[in-house]
């Protein structure tokens, strides 16, 4: 059971706006805050190292809590600057050839389609998209269909950054094992809104960011690197904490995922992440999950039965991120009216999934995402505030 | 002229510490801690975009600072995580094919080393150590003469790690531009201690951190890239931001320097670090580096009037750092009693610079860098804690 009152009074801004933009950037606890806004005090009272090593201990308990938030071990987990430079230092450690195949759903995001598309041209491997099925998920029997001994990665992101569409992650992971392909999935949108357990999700290499709905800083992210992934996979570039220089021609790459971090951080940035994943933790991510469910439920509906509204959300069973567009008003418009209303939303482009974008024609999409911590109230506004833009 | 008595009054732990770590973290101005926690602040009370987007103008004005302080163009300059992500975004963009050769210096730091380790073991490059002269200054005749066709990059470390040699890296810039061989030049730890003028340098690209000698936050770097070089390079890694989207099965590289950064940054940060080359710019370089080497003179010469000390700095002008050891004292347990008494020091391991440390027979050794907002009394100070641990 979660308690409204005192998740609310730990996020003061809650106050005074009805904050639903969580797939943007969540507003973070006052435990987040504290966390950094203490180390950087620490820094700037005995020096940026003594800061480090005297907080040792927490920061090495950060790398714990997102291997509980994962259901993975530690020396799994690699803390980097954003979700993207997590999935580059998976993605680029994977060796390709002409020919190869790597597979990907049809709202991939931009990040990682220009990845692909890089090493498509340096290695002659090829990009291609599995199609969605009729309710917008990633087709499984097609994907099933498109496997062959050519295919040397399938590479998804599990909650589009455009809307609600949740992709059926496990049973890409069933498919990806059977036929042993390695699976890098993208979990930026999915961490801290829904239960993620990498055994249940059967991927070898995960990615995630920690600003949206683990409401954690700005410029922190983690991969997940399964063990038996890791002692194959040769980090793109590595420094001497990732690969120690033990001889004068010789490193040798660490065991654990820390092979793909760098040796210099943000460590106030790193403690605001844990405090934040502590955070979610502490709540349970399973009555999160139901009230996030919850909330964008009720604005999914309570928009849709709004005159000239078209919701934009794909799939079964869509997650917190809500997609729309309104006849005869821009997206932009419609961020900026709400914002003048003291409700934040955000939009998408086009351009940040343009494969889905294309095939759908969509435009710009206004994306309101609601977390746990809102409420119907808020909720409620947000319709309204749009009622009030409609056509009568 | 340096108003010493307002800058030990911005930097609130001099009234308790004798810190002389700076080449490791240096103390961060009052500005530079108020930069990051007002931006936090910003980002609880309107959430990470909407601060992002209220502070874009001084966001932007980060790039001009930084490039103010190199003599550069903001387009050339890219803003990162740390001093290896700039040094390897430069690196791992270079083509390098079987026989070229990538010529270093002695006491190059381990970080890069490492990372020509994998690029010649990738690729059939092999990489030359230029030798020192009798100074112990990289030898700008050898490194003449060993220029060839073959030489397809000159990259070494200005102001090394492991103490207060300076490498002639104006001189190199000289045989580089003269050859037309690319020079990546590490400038860690200098900027911030003395002038880093990139025409005067003559480098194509030049990596530095924000957390040593420029008293920014840990957790940032930045790159310059000349923009006639920047035009060539493809990043090792790109997504979105460097390299929109543009239509199916394309990406376009950005024309900036921006095209080695990625979407997602921690923005507190970057206006700590913007805090941190303002507040250096506004005292001068200039009288910075005076003050400087008149600090870390007096620290080497009283030093090395104790006996038992090794002063183990190279180079016929050192910079503020400087190293030693005491006979019968591990390095460790200097810096550990230094701690206790109030002085913050630190050591460099010979794996930071293996050729150079092996060279030598270099031992773990004392690394004390002051700064200029140090005091003649807290050199005088090391001075006699160390001379109180020398025998007699």
């Amino acid at each position: 059971m979660i308690d409204i009152d005192q998740i609310r009074s730990d996020t003061p801004a809650t106050s005074r706006l009805a904050y639903l933009h969580n797939a943007g950037a969540a507003l973070m606890p006052t435990s987040v805050v504290s966390a950094m806004k203490q180390h950087i005090d620490l820094e700037s009272e005995i020096g940026g190292y003594a800061a480090a090593d005297r907080e040792a201990g927490r920061l090495d308990a950060v790398y714990g809590s997102v291997a509980r938030l994962l259901n993975a071990a530690p020396d799994e987990i690699a803390l980097v600057e954003n979700a993207t430079v997590a999935w580059q230092m998976a993605f680029y450690s994977l060796p390709f050839r002409k020919g190869d195949r790597i597979l990907t759903a049809e709202a991939e995001y931009a990040a990682n389609y220009v990845a692909f598309l890089q090493v498509a041209k340096r290695t002659g491997a090829t990009v291609e998209v599995v199609p969605s099925d009729a309710s917008g998920e990633l087709d499984i029997g097609a994907l099933e269909r498109m496997i062959d001994e050519r295919v040397k990665l399938i590479a998804i992101t599990w909650v589009p950054t455009n809307g609600g569409l949740v992709n059926p992650a496990a049973a890409v992971g069933k498919i990806a094992r059977a036929h042993g392909v390695p699976y890098l999935l993208d979990a930026c949108q999915a961490v801290g809104q829904m239960a993620v357990d990498v055994e249940a999700l059967g991927c070898d290499m995960l990615s995630a960011t920690g600003r949206k709905f683990l409401r954690g800083p700005r410029g922190t992210g983690f991969l997940y690197v399964r063990r038996a992934t890791l002692q194959r996979l040769e980090p793109p570039m590595i420094d001497h904490f990732g690969a120690p220089w033990v001889s004068r021609d010789e490193y040798r790459l660490r065991d654990d995922a820390r092979r793909f971090e760098t040796w210099e951080n943000n460590y106030a940035a790193r403690l605001g992440l844990g405090a934040a994943v502590d955070y979610a933790l502490e709540i349970g991510i399973s009555p999160i999950e139901q009230r996030c469910r919850m909330l964008a439920g009720r604005l999914r509906s309570g928009l849709a039965a709004l005159p000239g509204i078209t919701i934009r959300d794909l799939g079964r069973a869509p997650g917190a991120i809500v997609s729309f567009t309104l006849d005869g008003h821009d997206a932009d418009a419609i961020v900026a009216s709400a914002a003048a209303a003291g409700i934040t939303i955000g939009a998408s482009d086009p351009s940040s999934t343009r494969i889905d974008a294309e095939l759908r024609s969509l435009p710009h999409v206004v994306r309101a995402s609601p977390h746990y911590y809102n409420t119907d109230a808020e909720i409620d506004r947000l319709i309204g505030h749009v009622a009030s833009l409609a056509p009568r």
